[in-house]
């Protein structure tokens, strides 16, 4: 499905019927992810798939009880790095390089140049840096799942302290940064369904200068 | 072209020669983003379309004399709000309510907590999260563009508060986050095209909780 297509067809599910979403749609929505860009090349974030429903029925809670945690097939949770650190740089380009082909000293004055300017921002900025990067990964998630005419629901409302303690992200040098649960929109149920997709007007979204 | 592949296909353009995107292909990109789902529909953010080449030079020094900027053919700068006010979000809804003929209070209870969330948690918090609304659209344009054939080299390389000041964005209440330009590579001359595109192993980018 063309993408203009795909993104006016999805929404934000309110209530999700509880089928299935095969496999290989769910790797494809990950592998959209996956291949995200990101500032550096740095890709400062995972993505843990959820399926284990007492898992799920113990996020829900912290999710303000939204229905779709436990409606939902697949509950996608990203996961952005805490912070930056000069040894997390050079793993990623050491494998940039040999995956490459090229010298292993190729980026080390990039690597410096870029820990230079990093260091000093400390550790919230990295994160929220981190988070960023996430988003994007995030918006070509979404971006997937509707091409595959599968439904989502992207989620910033749940206590991201907590949901990290559930899933022992601290010791992974991980914070949670939002959510995507995937699943089927209920169609007799969803009081979204049937409502207006309501944007700004492309004329107070879009300033051209010529 | 299917959303997978486009990915694939995309790098971010080192070169671009200066062919100019049809005026289709680059509403179908902005439209992409304008589509893009934000936190409360609140949509906190503004595309700016650079094709004015006295400027793009004016900008070029602003973005580290990246190449990119004079030789693209649009130049996306996203902006994003520097704060929420009761006001701003009051506006939104009143929009949505009236889009979906529906009573213009039937938000009211939902924007009084939306505000009593958001109002403490100060102006900096405010901006960091419009922007990160800004990269979910920015992800779609990015998606958008990878699907229609035209390049787009995401960048953050830029001084914003310097950017922000040359588009008079301060008076607008916005700030400028994270830019993309569009245009087509210069297949003999950029460095990256041929390199492999490397990403995070899949085992090492999803952990799987069944």
């Amino acid at each position: 499905m063309e993408l203009l297509k795909a993104l006016e067809w999805r929404y934000a599910t309110k209530k999700m019927n509880g089928n299935v979403v095969p496999q290989e749609k769910v790797d494809y929505i990950i592998e959209a992810a996956r291949l995200a860009p990101s500032s550096s090349g740095l890709q400062p974030y995972q993505i843990f798939v959820i399926t284990d429903k007492a898992l799920l029925a113990k996020i829900q809670p912290i999710a303000f009880n939204q229905s779709q945690i436990t409606e939902c097939s697949h509950l996608l949770v990203f996961a952005a790095w805490d912070g930056y650190s000069l040894e997390k740089i050079e793993k990623v380009f050491a494998k940039t390089l040999a995956e490459r082909g090229l010298p292993a000293d190729r980026m080390d004055e990039y690597k410096q140049r870029l820990w230079g300017m990093y260091e000093p921002l400390g550790k919230e900025w990295h994160a929220t840096h981190a988070a960023k990067q996430a988003y994007i990964a995030f918006g070509l998630a979404i971006a997937a799942a509707a091409e595959q005419q599968v439904d989502a629901t992207p989620m910033e409302g749940f206590i991201a302290p907590e949901l990290d303690k559930l899933l022992g992200l601290e010791a992974l040098g991980l914070k949670s940064v939002v959510i995507l649960p995937l699943g089927y929109r209920d169609e007799a149920q969803d009081w979204l369904l049937n409502l207006k997709k309501v944007r700004t007007a492309k004329e107070d979204f879009v300033t051209e200068i010529k």
